[in-house]
């Protein structure tokens, strides 16, 4: 179980509304390569991890991308707040205010809701591993992909840091997976076939 | 953020495997009314609550709603393990195993992946409070349905006690709300119409 | 079955072409807070309402709510009728004409398909009834933030009565919830565990 | 608008509960080529149809296609009704169960819920038509997948009636079809290019 | 099996950047009409054929259709070479940028992906070929609104050429669907009910 | 473009029919690993790999994936081939007979239709090519799944051929992976941030 700490994993001040950015910016909330998919990835694989410090990596990594949604869904929050409606329709946000005003709901930038089809689950560790690889990769994507939208300092420090975190997590799960790679033995039963 | 305590909210120990109560159980992971669901529901909707008792108040059951997700997926696991093929192919699971193996993924009873489409995020605090009213007698009435399902005390426990969960949040939220109608008129300028 | 009378519940006559408007009050046609999705919801609800005054409650909404999909679907068609391609991009709204031309189809505001996943039906009165409850309190928050984007008083009149039914609409739900929370007894064999 | 008459447009009365039956015949309430489908595709083409025959048409065919989601409903609930929980297991329902009880929702026989992108509405008349000519073909197919499934004269005689409808709206659709293929010089500045 | 041949099927060369086009245009890559869904639809339902013509047909055109996915791929591709972020946004551009870079990836206009359920296969060849008329009827619609977007004669040539494809297509799956026709009692033990 | 070579790149002749086989095996076809969704990914990342060896390697295993796309299908084909209404249902495969009869539809073992959800495009290399890392240890993973499902060796043949080439395609990606990441000063200017 989790217990909530009051505060952000990294401050989050955004002092200039910027609705463009916020509609870009949600998709790291609710679009293929963000933030809740990445946690419910990891939260769920960690069942089928081969040993302890594996499900632990799981459960701590898949721990702090919650506490990435919290930072992405501030920070979208912080860039929307109070909007007028003409604001709205100018920066083409109206149709994503006409659902959810000015809440916060996990979209893709395009609007699409998020789907568990985002991310897989398949009982094998390397598998799961490698796809963990390629999560952090296409977060990081999408990051260097949004720093490229705006000059803004107060966007540009979470989303860097944020960026930052997925390089790290990257090497977390391939030093893993190395590990386990030069473990196969031990692991045949249930895993029969290595690549 | 959040920070990982390693328990469960109550103790799951299912010692007789069960492959069909896992495929109706993983509804309350993955499905319209499960525990994933909920968890998303609250833990965004509290960013346009208007008081900060409001905030807390989802910022709390949407933790809880995350140690509910744990359990459920700690009950799947449990009632899967060690399984054979054969026995996958009885009880009708081996179209789950194709794709997931032993692992656990996010879907409902027949299959069908969790999309943020189950739940709704209006900014409108009354709308999203009665919404979240819905969700808690949706969320019983499927672990009613659960219960019909199966005799075994080891699995009957933990779904009792998530049901007794749903009703005690179901009627924090009904107090909740009550309170923020009768001061609608503080917030008039934010939600013009209420009803 | 349903006998089509050839006139609108309310009138629609909108002289003034408004792409960006019909672009948002689509969503009450096609969105997760519709029309649409409130006449399917309660038209397939009404099965097990455990009262004769239930069904035909359910029936009676239900089919207005098809008057309302009509009105929706009008003021759509009305609104775009005879856009130029020039218009249709200035207005973003070349992305729809792309794949429906000047048709009527049933997305929510940020152009997704309508799915059922927006709607629960669970076989439970009292769940099903506080969904709809919450509803009718959603649909009233879209007609709210719809009636702030513009200032046409053709486009604002059918979205004030629209409004205003789901208000009524509300009630009438409300009052039926509470009429058989308080038979509940003699539903006890259906109906085991009542909050 | 529409009026709700309180009878179904052809008898059905099933006096054999059959709870793989109501599995499959639910496909056609939900599924892709089923009756609620057909009547949303209708209902949303009609406002681009080139006369005021082809929109009364399609009205009214949309109309039957909503009277012929009240037969398949009534028959999945009679089919199903009473199920005990051991029953609805044997038969693979009570994954549906889970989620619906003995409710009444729209999926497909396996279990996906109904989208919009099972139809489309293109504004050209010409297009839609001939996917209305589809979609009855595809109907009438489901219809004789359904009947190979079983020989219970209650469950036969809706099947077929439905299926008779199918072929007579395939027949109305080609007519009217044809009729505006011949006068496709009078259309021809809205749809430039007839094949 | 296939074997890719290094050219395309009609030229392609964009001079001139259009990145509201190529928002456009990606509708017949990924969209509901699009050459992709088509590819997708002819080559699985051409199983079911009752001929090998038949099955050879469906082959044949099917494959054509994944030249024409190529085509649309580096049509999008041209018409966003290089882009400068500001570009994309201004084009409203940025919301696919953010998640697909400069990237070609299967979405409708309004950046829905790719969802099977755009097509259909029912085994009944009548059917099928009925599915395929509409899939060319429709495709074609969506050509000539795109052709109605654009004035630039580097764009309109391909999709001038694609369109009259569908054209062609449309009299191919007619001719041979009305070859079946006239044979229809040589099958009748696969096709019970011919309309 | 594409040239049809009619054969198989792996005979497929399966004698026995085995209809819970098929429902497991066309999870390969249309599931979240599977054939097609590797097929796509592949030939929609290729557009943006920084070389001519890049940009070859994708088309030509996206282009041996579409192969073997039509060899599960093939398969699928034959292990259902003659099945009576009587033996689908007992095998639970009812279900997707009533939508699908004997044609071959993209969907997993669960009966959920392909989506475009299941791959991404990011445009970053790195990122996609990591993908495919994964794409490729999830495809081996699912086929290890299918083959402790069957004993047949008609099956378990061109099974095995399948998961060999997910080995040597994933070995093909990632020596190209390593030889860009060596190289990548020389893309500095489209990809800034390498990990």
């Amino acid at each position: 179980m989790w217990l909530y700490d009051k505060k952000l994993e990294f401050p989050v001040n955004i002092r200039r509304k910027d609705l463009k950015m916020a509609k870009y910016i949600i998709s790291q909330l609710g679009g293929p390569e963000g933030e809740l998919a990445a946690a419910l990835r990891y939260l769920h694989q960690r069942y089928t991890m081969p040993t302890d410090e594996g499900k632990a990596l799981l459960t701590d990594i898949g721990t702090e991308e919650l506490a990435h949604v919290e930072m992405i869904a501030t920070m979208v929050y912080q860039l929307t707040r109070g909007a007028t409606p003409e604001e709205l329709k100018t920066a083409d946000l109206a149709t994503y205010y006409t659902d959810h005003g000015d809440g916060v709901y996990p979209v893709n930038a395009s609007g699409v809701p998020l789907t568990a089809a985002y991310f897989s689950v398949t009982g094998d560790p390397i598998a799961d591993l490698t796809e963990d690889l390629a999560a952090e990769q296409k977060a990081r994507t999408v990051y260097e992909h949004l720093m490229t939208l705006t000059d803004d300092p107060d966007i540009l420090a979470p989303l860097s840091f944020l960026r930052q975190r997925e390089v790290i997590h990257y090497h977390r799960f391939l030093e893993y997976l190395n590990k386990i790679q030069s473990m196969k033995d031990q692991f045949k039963r249930a895993y029969l076939f290595f690549i």
